[in-house]
């Protein structure tokens, strides 16, 4: 009996992560019908990356009640597995973008659900939670988030209040005594496959705002909010986060994260691995299929193949890539672990084209390589 | 040590068999260094047919005066494979477009080299001669040939006389007892790979006339002049040619190998896999490679690839199957024994673009193929 592990990227903009493992697995069985399929769908730690996790891990779904985007109750849940030792958590079932539908403004919305979230599942006794950054409709820092799991921000006036993409430049201090002591004796990773720094030309207001419905105008105005929380986490918790990759993630959630949080920002592959415990899933697989959209010199670095491929390769797994497209020059890939990289356009079609066809291309390619491994 | 038998059609328009099996072959000697290689690149019949020959056997080439397309002395070759038992034959080479350059004219042109070609090889004691049609100038029913082997053409007068396309109609009455001996006791096998009828809209003087020459009008008189000859062969040879398929190859060059010659018209692959033994190649052989431009449900009626896979898979050989692009519904391949059908193209990219990077492309899939094989 054949093992395999899939733990596919998704290919942007064709085909997600699960549709890709789900085709593979059907294909799959249809060569090797008594075969073992462990599927990772593998989340960039937006919306979805939730149901990644329980799909590729036993677990379940904790639904709860919480506080949304703008403050009103919401439905949000987030996943527990690991027997119940981990949990994960992805900002946007509680900062969506899709929660504020029409109402965009990253002036006023919060992140502060995400933190019950995080507090709730603290509180469940696991020992590590994993928070999945993306999608946000928020510019708060997470000062959301660390309000709702104690930390208090101050204004001029010594009132504490929970600060939105408006009101950052309203905070005089920070205290983080109060923060939920189960909190701390947590281990919180943050998946963030970005690396844009606070504030600034590349930080969260300028980069993303726009997209979270701020008009020039507001995008000033949320980054200066933003590089006045920097200063204050800087003179306060004496972190200088500014630059430090990733913390602009998310309307500068990343930032929260590590300062409020005492998380690590991580490749979300990386977190998938570890998470999955990915050294143990393969120790007695026959083949390990990953893939992405396109994959390129640039996306050798830190992403899904790569970082698959690099743990396989210390157990000398082949690992079979099918991808929408390949550049020349991959030696990198293959120095890395990479065995093949195969590509699913079957006929010579542009994407335009081949797009409406990804999952008879993927299907018919997988097909021809399982018949060669059979 | 792994054995490859690669044995490719040509990429129309992009790559030829040469080519893509010295491409095969260095990707393979980059993974299996200590390989046995064994290349026979396919030809169709037409120019290149004999040196194709001469790459996948040891053999020689034999060059040779004869009278060219208007009766020039013109230099030509043949092949000798099979330790000298069996001659390989090109018409292009006394009789091809080439050879005409700005002088095409189909009513005048003659096959009477390839005649002497035939003649010469059967006189060298060869068991067998491999003609290949394709690629000609000429429009003379294989009259020329026929009568340069010593067939008699007679006519009203009941003087004998060289037909060429605008003479056929002339003929009225055709004598085989002069046709040489050492002719009569060769087994002569022509490689058709089209199955035109001998005249009417499909016949040669219809479909082929135009590329060699003719204009309409002569078109009309090259047609009634081939069926002129079929009714010649029909009354004098008691054989009845006008509809057998391929009969019009090569300017009706495919009937007079019939009529004239004995020969039997066989698809092209079906002659290169007799003519090189492959059943005897391929019985120490691991893999074997083949391909061709694009693979769809019409090109598994009688072309390369299923002719290979059909050998192969009696012997439960694995095929594998490098094309430019593929259709769906190829399940017939499979049954035929195909193992596997990959496709060259690395980017999503319209044939415009792909078509110059044929080479890189081919490498790349093939080299992603051969680090799976390891």
């Amino acid at each position: 009996m054949k093992k395999f592990v899939l733990i596919p990227d998704s290919f942007k903009g064709t085909m997600s992560s699960t549709e890709i493992c789900e085709t593979l697995e059907s294909v799959i069985r249809k060569h090797f019908s008594d075969a073992e399929i462990v599927s990772i769908p593998v989340a960039d730690g937006g919306e979805g990356s939730v149901d990644c996790f329980l799909t590729a891990l036993s677990g379940e779904k904790v639904e709860m009640s919480v506080k949304g985007p703008f403050l009103d109750d919401t439905s949000a849940y987030y996943g527990l597995i690991d027997e119940g030792k981990t949990a994960v958590i992805e900002m946007a079932a509680a900062a969506g973008l899709p929660l504020v539908e029409d109402r965009k403004n990253p002036k006023k919305t919060t992140t502060y659900g995400v933190g019950e979230l995080i507090l709730n599942a603290a509180n469940q006794g696991v020992e590590k939670i994993v928070v999945g950054l993306g999608g946000s409709s928020t510019n708060d820092g997470g000062c959301g988030a660390a309000a709702a799991a104690g930390v208090k921000f101050y204004n001029a006036a010594g009132e504490s209040f929970v600060p939105a993409g408006a009101t950052l430049k309203d905070i005089e201090r920070i205290s983080l005594e109060g923060l939920e002591k189960t909190i701390k004796n947590v281990k919180i990773v943050t998946m963030c496959d970005i690396d844009n720094p606070m504030y600034g030309a590349h930080g969260a207001a300028h980069v993303f705002g726009p997209q979270k419905g701020a008009d020039s105008e507001m995008v000033l105005e949320l980054d200066a909010g933003v590089k006045h929380l920097a200063e204050v986490i800087k003179r306060d918790l004496g972190m200088d986060l500014a630059e430090m990759p990733g913390t602009g993630a998310a309307g500068a959630m990343g930032a929260g994260m590590v300062a409020f949080f005492n998380s690590e920002l991580q490749m979300g592959i990386e977190t998938v691995l570890d998470t999955v415990d990915f050294e143990n899933i393969i120790s007695d697989a026959d083949y390990i299929f990953t893939g992405e959209g396109k994959i390129d010199s640039q996306s050798l670095r830190g992403k899904v193949v790569i970082g698959v491929a690099k743990r396989a390769k210390k157990q000398n797994k082949p690992v079979i890539v099918i991808a929408g497209g390949a550049d020349e020059n991959l030696e990198e890939a293959y120095e890395n672990g990479v065995t093949s990289i195969f590509t699913i356009n079957r006929l010579p079609e542009p994407l335009e084209i081949s797009r409406h066809k990804s999952k008879e291309n993927l299907e018919a390619t997988a097909d021809n390589i399982l018949r060669l491994l059979r």
